[in-house]
């Protein structure tokens, strides 16, 4: 087999057989296949796409490229929940205690802020002492006793997915479906889980803004994870506008706190039961979605998603304190409010530039070596087709330097459209795909 | 400017700047462009094309990534030919004496043998002595006394071809017409010509098989060349069976000798004739190519070509006895006569197949570091459209190693088709292109 007849093939709208995939991923990751042969394929694969078996093939051979966990010492069934990122869009950690509280098993590795979005990650460390980077022996204790970890990426997992990631960024090989679905899902199945339920973002803040694309990624990692026998849904979600009150780290978990406590924006709320009521269904806790919402909303009723909150932040050296005095938790020194310049609707939100203000501010890096000032972000007074009077409130900027604050002031500013009428609402959830 | 911006665009099917693709050149030349961002432009420029302004761009930025060959102290014009490859392609070892013996200059840089098809320093060398590695000031030289020099590849001409050659040679990236252009033009324009006649091979033998792929190169060649302010002109013609009698390094050059001393070949005079009448004429000798080729016609009956060779062969310290003394040259010891199967007409020639066969006697390379054996080759005896009888020879194989004879025997048998009806004649000359 010669990488470069392979490379021909796909260049030619051809198609790779599984063991031809294996040998492309398994000599890449070994470094017995070089960078630039890699790269040839990968630029010919964005633009030829893959076929579903070949995805199958390709997501399959970058989940085997590392470790793939194995918890089958708990009966429980795993599960875990994916987004694709968006802005405001904080909810695992409503997700993780509520689904672990029902007693199956969440086994979550997340990641970090990327590009305008938040991160998972970064927004459990802004608690004290909460420590993401356990090790696999401690990641098995913690779902042994709270029934869920809550962690990053490891060397271990995927290791193929992490090269050809760092090459795609070079090669202008990125923004791709079928490369993004075996990313994704190669690394999520590798966490040993039986079910899966995707949000996959779709509008102003999220990466893939038009509908179309949304559907069309959705689609294949439905598709690519039925094929390898675990039980996947993908709801299209909104993301028009930052999802509940809060952008930045420390205001998003405190926000998660007030959904924990039976409170919470309306939209973070509703998503969060939509959401775990999928995971209830596919981890077969509930004979349907429906039940699944009822199930959820009665974990945070009864106070079982707190406390179970308040048990992973403990089992993650965090300071579980927060849970019940969300004033510990790191705030800013300074506010600035950002107001309407005109009466009128809000007619339209670029979510994305709110994303960039929020890391602007430090709520985000531009390199990857940059620190997170996890108190910072913004706080959002208007939603889509509020009403507003010149001078209003349109979103608080929470800082701690202002180097950069009159560039962040601009970006808010100019995010916000206001007209004379109100847009057609758009529903939280677009769709459901695999359902 | 970014790399990974550049590749982008050509992924998306967008157009780069001159000075776009001259810092992807340079900085891929100089090493600080890696391979793999290369390999992913190349292959998006192999998908998507280029346009004739980024194609003349990369083949100038190509030219100018070494040196330019400048003979400004020759008052007359400066000509070549380069053609794309063929079995029996020998018109150089004609062409340049015959051009310029009647005063114009040939600074003719030329290739070995590559894949089924031989290359003219490979053929030089069979002549004992001969020297085609002269520096360049052998070769200045060269043309100050003789009008002529026949050399290789040197590593101050166009050093972005030669790496970029090799990348595409492992990333599948070879077979497309805007590569192909830019790494022709770019080579051909650094030996400093005023004009260039391009040979475009078409047929079984050909690497363009079809008249089309053929015709679609000539066209971006012609154009870019005359982008450039050369005089260029193609010609498209056949290679649906060899040209001339033989095939092997030591017989071709015996060929040539005979051409030059009025006989040879039909079809190879005529290419011969028709190919320096084009030079004559774009080279400003004659003010048309028909009367250039009544120059040509001279130049051999006169025997001034001859004395012309004589005086290379000297130059680049080759015995040049062989002009007059064609037995000089080596000789294989052993031949084998492959007669036909049957009686009819031959109907088709898989011309590839006997480049192959002569290689695999010794007479072409499978890898870079293989020795040839100068004296190997294939006789023909049967031209497309001729009856034969069954047992009549259709190739004598001239060889000095039994090792693989009935591999070779075996492909020129299967090269010939003999039906019961002669083809449709085909011209020598397809086309012209450019003219």
């Amino acid at each position: 087999m010669r990488v470069v007849d392979l490379i021909r093939r796909k260049r030619d709208s051809g198609e790779l057989s599984a063991e031809e995939i294996k040998f492309l991923i398994e000599g890449y990751t070994h470094g017995q296949i070089p960078d630039y042969q890699m790269s040839a394929w990968l630029m010919a694969a964005w633009i030829r796409g893959l076929s579903a078996a070949e995805l199958a093939a390709l997501t399959q051979a970058m989940l085997h490229s590392g470790k793939v966990l194995d918890w089958s010492e708990f009966p429980a069934r795993k599960v875990d929940k994916h987004s694709t990122g968006g802005v405001g869009d904080k909810t695992s950690m409503v997700l993780a205690p509520v689904v672990a509280a029902a007693g199956l098993i969440v086994p979550m590795i997340s990641g970090r802020g990327l590009g305008h979005t938040g991160g998972t990650l970064d927004k459990l460390e802004s608690i004290a002492g909460f420590n993401v980077n356990l090790s696999l022996a401690q990641f098995r204790e913690a779902l042994a006793i709270c029934g869920c970890g809550l962690i990053g990426q490891t060397e271990e997992i995927a290791p193929a997915d992490k090269k050809i990631y760092a090459l795609r960024d070079v090669t202008a090989t990125v923004d791709n479906p079928f490369l993004i679905c075996a990313s994704i899902m190669s690394k999520k199945l590798a966490e040993g889980i039986d079910a899966l339920v995707l949000d996959v973002k779709t509008g102003s803040g999220a990466f893939m803004k038009k509908m179309e694309d949304a559907e069309n990624l959705a689609g294949l990692m439905v598709e690519t994870g039925k094929r390898m026998g675990k039980r996947v849904v993908a709801l299209i979600t909104d993301m028009e506008q930052p999802l509940g009150r809060t952008a930045g780290n420390a205001m998003e978990i405190a926000e998660c706190i007030e959904v924990l406590n039976g409170g919470g924006p309306a939209d973070l709320r509703e998503l969060c039961l939509e959401l775990s009521g999928w995971m209830f269904f596919l981890g077969g806790r509930t004979p349907t979605a429906a039940e699944g919402r009822t199930l959820a909303a009665e974990m945070i009723a009864s106070g079982r998603a707190r406390d179970k909150f308040r048990e992973i932040i403990r089992q993650q050296s965090g300071d579980a304190r927060v849970v019940d005095e969300p004033q510990r938790l790191p705030q800013a020194r300074s506010n600035l409010a950002v107001k309407a310049s005109a009466a009128g609707f809000i007619a339209g939100i670029d979510c994305e530039k709110l994303g960039i203000a929020c890391g602007v501010l430090g709520g985000g890096r531009e390199k990857k070596e940059d620190a997170i000032d996890p108190a910072v972000g913004l706080e959002f007074h208007c939603r889509l087709g509020h009403r507003v009077e010149r001078g209003a409130t349109l979103v608080t900027l929470h800082y701690n330097s202002d180097a950069r604050l009159d560039e962040a002031r601009h970006l808010v500013e100019s995010s916000y459209r206001i007209g004379p009428g109100a847009p057609t609402p758009r529903p939280l959830v677009h769709k459901v795909i695999g359902g």
